[in-house]
């Protein structure tokens, strides 16, 4: 299974696509797309729907992570974050992925056991798990593996739960 | 010139494209992009995408206006309204329309003479200017009417304003 986690942003949106062996977690690719300020926005939105697009058709994942977002955290930013997020998970659902969708904390808790983790530890559990040779950076990219590697260790409990819920409704 | 006015939201979506005439504003097309509820969150993005993409390559607007959102406003809708309007913006740079937004209160203040101007009295002015028998409905299609009636009374100073520049510039 391959699981593309996206920290949606518009100025650095962070994309990390993980696949999932036998031998655990491998990363795929890790990057940042980012369009630049000076461009007005409604290019930038259209300039990361193609780049968003053209990575998901590139790298077929089976399903797609993107955080989800709060306002209270960043006003000033908040806007732009939900607008880049509405991008990702519509080209997502129109490519045929699954999408998923965790919070910030549900991340922390399922990479590093603690869901007020701080970035540095975050970063430095997501290098761990992928066995990776140094931190990955910058920052919004290992944010969007550490989606991606929290969707992995949710992923064999709401298969699961899907199953039971089946066999709930067939009896 | 063609100007589309689109109210963002992911329940109701308002547009409303007008048609600017040496007899005045005419209406083109009026209405709202509905999505259930009940749809999952991704899957409602991509048919709004979808809508709003036909509309626009139908209508062929010269601009699409587009409100500007505020998170103060309302934080429960805010964020569908954000992913809404980022959907929006994207489909129309990428159809070649210049892109404009207008905040609530311009768009009350171009049209009913009154930036805190209420509902009905924006909904019967929609009407007087484009000479409706009745009050347009749904109120987000009325919206939407006002943001493209915004644009229209706003574009002969907006040119002005860039001839002026280019002029100054060629100096």
């Amino acid at each position: 299974m391959f699981v593309l986690g996206i920290d949606p942003g518009l100025s650095r949106c962070g994309y990390g696509c993980i696949g999932s062996h036998r031998s655990g977690p491998r990363v795929v690719a890790l990057g940042v797309v980012r369009t630049a300020s000076s461009t007005p926005l409604p290019e930038r939105l259209a300039e990361l729907q193609r780049e968003l697009r053209a990575l998901i058709s590139e790298l077929a994942p089976d399903v797609v992570a993107v955080e989800r977002v709060f306002f209270q955290t960043n006003v000033r930013t908040a806007m732009s974050v939900g607008q880049a997020s509405g991008l990702a998970m519509a080209e997502a659902s129109v490519a045929g992925c699954e999408v998923v969708q965790y919070s910030p904390n549900e991340v922390k808790l399922a990479v590093a056991g603690d869901g007020r983790a701080g970035k540095p530890e975050m970063q430095r559990m997501v290098q761990v798990l992928l066995g990776l040779e140094a931190v990955p950076r910058p920052p919004d990219a290992a944010d969007a593996a550490a989606l991606a590697l929290c969707h992995l260790a949710h992923a064999p409990m709401r298969r699961r739960v899907d199953a039971a819920t089946a066999r709930a409704i067939a009896r």
